[in-house]
C-alpha cells in the first residue's frame, strides 16, 4: 500500500481505514516503523491513536535508530507477528540506511511475502520499490542529474516510486529516472492518495494489479518504448524522453502492472438515458411486429392498429420521477 | 515559432536571433503586435531595440487595442508587407478578443500561409494553436474544470499550446485538455525555449516538423490512444488519462507533427572511442591477414611477423591530442 504522503487523518480517513481493515480490523496487530522520521515518539503516538480509532487491537512501535538496532530480536519478532506494517514519512535515505540489508529489513520483506499488508507514506512509500528516489529537485522537465537513485526494499520489483507527486511537481525527476532505467516502471503518487498493489489471477496467471484510492491520482510512466539520449546528455541538460506511455489514474481505476495496461471499467449507466432507451425499444419492437403483420395480412393489421390506438400507452419509465 | 515565454533577451539571445534571421536578417521588416500586454509602448520599445540589435532593417508596431482598430487599413498593410510578425506576451484572451475573426487577424493567418515567419512568446505562443488555453491553475494531476479553452488563430491546426510549461507546472491542465479533446495534440513549451514548425517534404508528402531550440524542453502529449473518463468525471475530480504518449524534447530534437513520431537523430560520435576503434580495427585486419597467410604458407608468415615486431606501431589516433 503506497501512500503519497499527507493522508487525511482527521476527516474521511479513507486510506488509514482501508489499511486497518486490510490488516485484520479488530484483530489487527500493527507494527509502526517511524525510523524515517526525525520525531519518533510523537509520530508513534499519532499513528497509535489513529489506528486504534479505526479499531485495531494492537499498535506496537518498531523503532530501530541504527543498524545495530535492526538486529534486535524483539523488534524482529514484533514484525514476524504483525498483521500489518506501517512505515511513516521522513527521510527515506535514513530509513534505508538503517533497515535495508538487515534482519529487520528482511523481516519486512518476509512479512510482505506471506501476505501481511505493508503500507508506507511519503518516505515509507518510496522505500517499497526496488529502486528508490533518494532525493532531487522539482520541475516538469526531465534534466540530467536532477535526482539520485538508491536501493529500496523491493516489495515492488522493477519499479521506482515517487510521492507528493502533484504537490511537489515531481514529473521531471521521475521521467529522468525511467529515461536512464527503461526497465523500470515509474509510479508517482499524489498526497492523500494510495496505490494498493494486490495479486490477482488473470487467465490462470498471477498478476500484480494496482488499484487507486484517495483524493488525487497515481501517475505511471511506462518507458518500454522510449527513445532517449539519457546516456549522453550533458551536465544538467534537459533529457530527450520520447514515446513514454503515460497513465494518470484517479480513484476507482485499476492498472495491471504485469501487462502494463489499464483494467477496463464497467461504464456508468445514466438512469434517465436508460429510461428513454427502454421506451424507444418498446416502440421499435411494436413497429417490427406491425411491419411483419402488414406483410402477412394488411386487413388484420388495420383492425389491430385501430384497437391499439384506443388502449395502452408505452410502458412507464423504469424509474419513478425520471424526466427526459 | 512558438516561444514558451521569458526568452533570453540579454545573453545568448538564441531564440530572438533565430527569429530575426528567419525574418530576413538585414532585410527583415518586423511587425510587433503587443496587444496581449498591458504595457504596450514599453514592450514595443524593448523588442524594437532587441530586433535592431540583431540587425533587422525595420521594426514597426502594430497595436490594435479594440476590434475597431483591428479593421485599420494601415495596420493591416504593415502586416501584409512584413517579413516577420512577433506577438508579445500578456493575456492571450485579450489578444484573441481583439484580433481573432477580424481583418487584422486574417492578415496574420494570410502572412503565415505565404511563408512569413510568425512568432509569439507566452500569450503570443498560445494564440497560434487552433485551440487556445484561456486560463487555468497549475498542478501535475489532470482535474476536471482546471482550465478553459477558447479559439486560437489556428496557425497550427488540431493542437493546443501551453507555455511557461515547466516553470508554472502546467502538466495537469494540458493533460486535461487533450483528455477532453483527443483529436488535439498537446504542446507544452518551457521558458527560453522555442518550437519552430516548418514544412518539409518527407517521402514526397508535405509534413509539418517541429524543431526545438533553447534552454528547456518541448513536451508533447499524443492522446490518440487514450482511455479517459473526462466525459463523466465530476466537478474538480482527477481525470483518468491512460495511454497518452509523452515526448519530452530538448534542444536539437525534431518531431514530425504529421506522423506524430520523433525524427531520428544522427548519433553523436565520441572521438576518444572512435580513436580506440580505429586502432582495434587496424589490429583486426592485420590478424585476419596473418591467419590467411598462415593457412597459405606458415613459413612465410613467421618471417613476416619477425619483421613486423621490429617496425610499425599501429596508426596514430585520427585526432591530435586524443587520449584513451
Amino acid at each position: 500500500m503506497i501512500i503519497g504522503g499527507a493522508e487525511d487523518k482527521l476527516r474521511k480517513r479513507t486510506i488509514l481505514r482501508e489499511f486497518v481493515a486490510a490488516s485484520g480490523g479488530e484483530d489487527a496487530r500493527i507494527a509502526v516503523v517511524p525510523t524515517a522520521s526525525s520525531l519518533g515518539a510523537e509520530v508513534i503516538e499519532v499513528y497509535d491513536a489513529l489506528f486504534r480509532r479505526e479499531g485495531a487491537a494492537e499498535v506496537i512501535a518498531v523503532r530501530p535508530e541504527s543498524r545495530d538496532d535492526a538486529h534486535d530480536d524483539v523488534l524482529i519478532k514484533t514484525l514476524d507477528e504483525a498483521t500489518g506494517i506501517f512505515m511513516t514519512g521522513g527521510n527515506q535515505l535514513k530509513l534505508s540506511a538503517i533497515v535495508s540489508g538487515t534482519p529487520l529489513g528482511d523481516a519486512i520483506v518476509a512479512a510482505h511475502r506471506r501476505g501481511v499488508v505493508v503500507a508506507g507514506t511519503s518516505a515509507g512509500a518510496s522505500i517499497q520499490s526496488s529502486h528508490m528516489v533518494a532525493f532531487g529537485g522539482p520541475g516538469a522537465t526531465p534534466k540530467q542529474r536532477m535526482t539520485q537513485v538508491a536501493a529500496g526494499l523491493g516489495l515492488l520489483e522493477s519499479s521506482v516510486i515517487d510521492q507528493h507527486f502533484d504537490q511537489r511537481n515531481r514529473y521531471g525527476r521521475l521521467l529522468m529516472i525511467v529515461s536512464q532505467s527503461p526497465s523500470l516502471l515509474g509510479i508517482g503518487v499524489d498526497e492523500d492518495t494510495a496505490a494498493i498493489v494486490e495479486h490477482q489471477e488473470v487467465d490462470g496467471a498471477d498478476h500484480e494489479v494496482l488499484r487507486v484510492i484517495g483524493r488525487g491520482s497515481v501517475t505511471i510512466f511506462d518507458p518500454s518504448r522510449i527513445t532517449t539520449d539519457a546516456f549522453e546528455a550533458k551536465r544538467s541538460a534537459p533529457i530527450l524522453a520520447s514515446g513514454v506511455i503515460l497513465h494518470a489514474l484517479p480513484e476507482g481505476s485499476s492498472f495491471d502492472l504485469t501487462t502494463r495496461t489499464l483494467v477496463p471499467q464497467g461504464t456508468l449507466v445514466d438512469l434517465e438515458e436508460a429510461a428513454e432507451i427502454a421506451v424507444a425499444s418498446h416502440d421499435l419492437r411494436r413497429m417490427a411486429r406491425d411491419i411483419a403483420a402488414a406483410d402477412a395480412s394488411p386487413q388484420a393489421l388495420r383492425r389491430r392498429m385501430a384497437r391499439t390506438r384506443k388502449s395502452t400507452p408505452p410502458p412507464a419509465a423504469p424509474q419513478d420521477g425520471a424526466t427526459s
